[in-house]
């Protein structure tokens, strides 16, 4: 039978802004309805969508076979396994929204993976297109479609008590769609998503002919204290006479719960229980510029409170410093950013 | 656990039109999905939206916090509290449409409200912003969003069995949004949707700094008798160098039901019984002209009838007669309407 | 109380292409989200909306009257009883898509209508406008709304055991809508919807008052064996002083099942039992030249082989040989098309 399911996130933001005005005031950052359910043992299913700020974009909609001995076979729209920020809900991240340099990951894309884990690790990999939405503009186009491949593995190494480490790697290599004006971009939000802005940027860079993603990702946790750090790269592979370009960015992360934990579970940290104090500080840092592209360079400071009111109820406080230069202008606004979060 | 809810609203207009050509035929006045749930006894949730017409339109998205003593705290995308027909479900009017002048209601913002009662009162009062869906119009232009503030009181000094005499009073007051060009727009649609078409419109008003809005309402009832009245003005103070405009309109209806009655719960009255029929009349009118503003004046009576054939099905008949002169130029329609109605 | 129901339906397509360039890749087909219940024995309603590639379209939104000694009334968006292929879930399908002149039928509109049957015949009546969504064109345009009325009838004169023998014929006649320019325009896409061309169109047919529309339909089941098959034509009526054209097509289609058979009901073959296989063979043709109109000929061949993998869970592949002529212009390419279905 299928279950209802679904999440608002709303965000306020206000803005010590620097020399781009930004506009305060609210965004329903997320929005989602759906359901999920269980055909019988072997198959469940999802679709979910988000109408936030009365748009419509899917996010999971998938059939799955848990019939396997080992593992699970997945087809559908969901996320490319990249990215340990990227790979943990967005109910459940310590931060209103994910680092920079995430902003590599695909996030969700259209096709089949398959995964699979145990106690002390886990493995996905996946075959994919481009996501849901893209196939009237590439029927316009007359481009077909662009596949690509990623798989992710991680460990830990350390799993007593209430001690994890997690350690981890991924990489993803996909050919654009195979239109003539084979595209690339990259570029990044401030970590805030209520301006719209983006600080940092590529722009489109032509005559690519494939996108290489690579990324490392390491874990703590020690009771309430949670340590978190990615490394991510994406190398875009031009066709022959171009050259290619690099761009890479981290963050690291800290936080710590007061009255419970955070729980580790499937490679990713997940909320604390309801009553809880969470504080959180990330250092992220993303650069876009290489060779001719001047993307720009930005490092974030964020200082984060959360409480968790109640099971999926949170509230959420973080103060984003910014520091970005771009083709030798810099901006440096602060951001004052609020939410409220139910999940159902 | 998440309830999934809903409602179908189907209409059909015929004009006996003037001069201005009326589409005549069906509009899917609302189609809305979504669904509402509890948190524990403290939390609770709400998320609709409304897909008429193949569009998309967040009405009520909001996590709600029952835990006080007294009173509720709500925050999300809900209605303003102004405008007693406002106010009233569209599952529950009397009418197909809401009155002339309750087109200056703000409907639905984002934004915490505070709400209490008891037996012979109710109170409520909400810090607000825009609406949903406002958030890429107001980037684009890098606006910060308009704030506002609103209460509403009412009272029932008499309700002793089959008798109800409510009175209430409501004023809110917002900063229009803090683009360069502050604007306002009033304007009503002739109590029907089906054409679009409106005939009263003030057009786009320039340097207006803050919208305010007060608003009056009656309502008795004996048994199967209702009645209801309100007053609403609404007044565009603009910036200093410009004179403010000032607008206002009112209602007055009575309903009959034959079979049992309607019932009056949270300051407003709801539908009979299934199986009962209901009659009902309404003098609605708007006056949009203020010195060099022509937006028009407008007066409607309506007659109605209801038939209510199941629990949350109805169908309902309207024949409105109009009287509207806008800068000297008169329009007079009559328009047949007929509802489908089922709720979820 | 309102049961959540839905499918998803993702296509991944690859052509052998001819002369017009064909997009490979994926297209989520439907993707479709609602709630159907019952009010109570006499009432029951159903509302879904298809967001497949992030758009929204109203499917079936309707309240249905069960309460008569005999049939039901329907009121709201559902399809007009037109063509045994169109009436047929897409769930339940033999094929991918629907066949060539399946394109005449109007699928959804807005409208009343009237449904009965017994053991060895069904009859379905419907008066009807536009379908949801046209409400903005048509009053952009000031156009009343065109009305059409239609009526299907089938019997089964052979219902022994495994074996039924279906026969039906179904008209409907519309006024195209009320406006200056009325039109109609017949296409179809080569049954697959991934690329979006089409290589048989009408173009806008200009002058156009009235759209006549026939169907004669045929069905045979001997156990696992399926027949099935349709004759389906238009005719658009116009003004005076302007000759009309007629189009027509017809299919004929086979199908065999592994392990356990097709079901008839409701005057439409359904799917067989979770882990059978079925082989299908469909021949179908559309002709839309008519004196000065080229819209073309088509015909097309598609072998399907369909996998039942659990109840509402299955995998479907066709290959289809089309063979189009439009204008002297021949297009002759092959498709490659694979579904999978989950529905709930």
């Amino acid at each position: 039978k299928p279950e209802p399911r679904g999440r608002i996130h709303l965000d306020y933001a206000f803005h010590d802004e620097d020399n781009v005005e930004m506009a305060d005031g609210h965004r329903l950052r997320r929005a989602r309805l759906g359901v999920s359910g269980s055909i019988d043992d072997d198959w469940s299913y999802q679709s979910e969508i988000d109408f936030a700020e009365n748009g419509v974009g899917f996010r999971d909609a998938y059939l799955r076979y848990n019939g396997l001995d080992n593992g699970a076979i997945t087809i559908g729209n969901f996320k490319v396994p990249f990215g340990m920020d990227e790979l943990t809900s967005s109910n459940h991240l310590a931060f209103i929204e994910r680092s920079l340099p995430t902003s590599f990951a695909q996030s969700r894309r259209v096709g089949v993976g398959y995964s699979t884990g145990g106690d002390n690790f886990g493995f996905s990999t996946m075959l994919f297109g481009q996501g849901v939405g893209t196939n009237n503009d590439r029927v316009a186009e007359g481009a077909d479609e662009g596949f690509g491949f990623g798989a992710r593995f991680y460990g830990t190494p350390i799993r007593t008590g209430d001690n994890v480490l997690h350690l981890g790697a991924a990489l993803t290599t996909e050919d654009t769609a195979s239109s003539e004006d084979e595209t690339a971009r990259f570029r990044a939000r401030p970590e805030s998503r209520v301006t719209g802005i983006r600080l940092v940027d590529t722009g489109t860079i032509e005559n690519v002919d494939r996108i290489n993603r690579f990324g490392l990702e390491a874990g703590y946790q020690a009771g309430p204290l949670t340590l978190q750090g990615e490394y991510l790269s994406v190398n875009a592979d031009r066709q022959s006479g171009f050259s290619s370009y690099d761009f890479d960015g981290y963050y690291a992360q800290a936080s710590y719960v007061f009255g419970s934990q955070r729980n580790y579970r499937g490679g990713a940290f997940r909320n604390p229980e309801p009553g809880s104090w969470e504080m959180a500080l990330r250092f992220s840092s993303i650069n876009l510029d290489d060779a001719d592209i001047l993307g720009g360079e930005e490092d974030n400071v964020t200082l984060g409170l959360n409480y968790y009111a109640a099971p999926n109820v949170r509230f959420m406080w973080n103060y984003i410093s910014v520091d970005s230069e771009r083709a030798g202008v810099s901006e440096d606004p602060n951001i004052f950013l609020f939410r409220t979060q139910v999940s159902f």
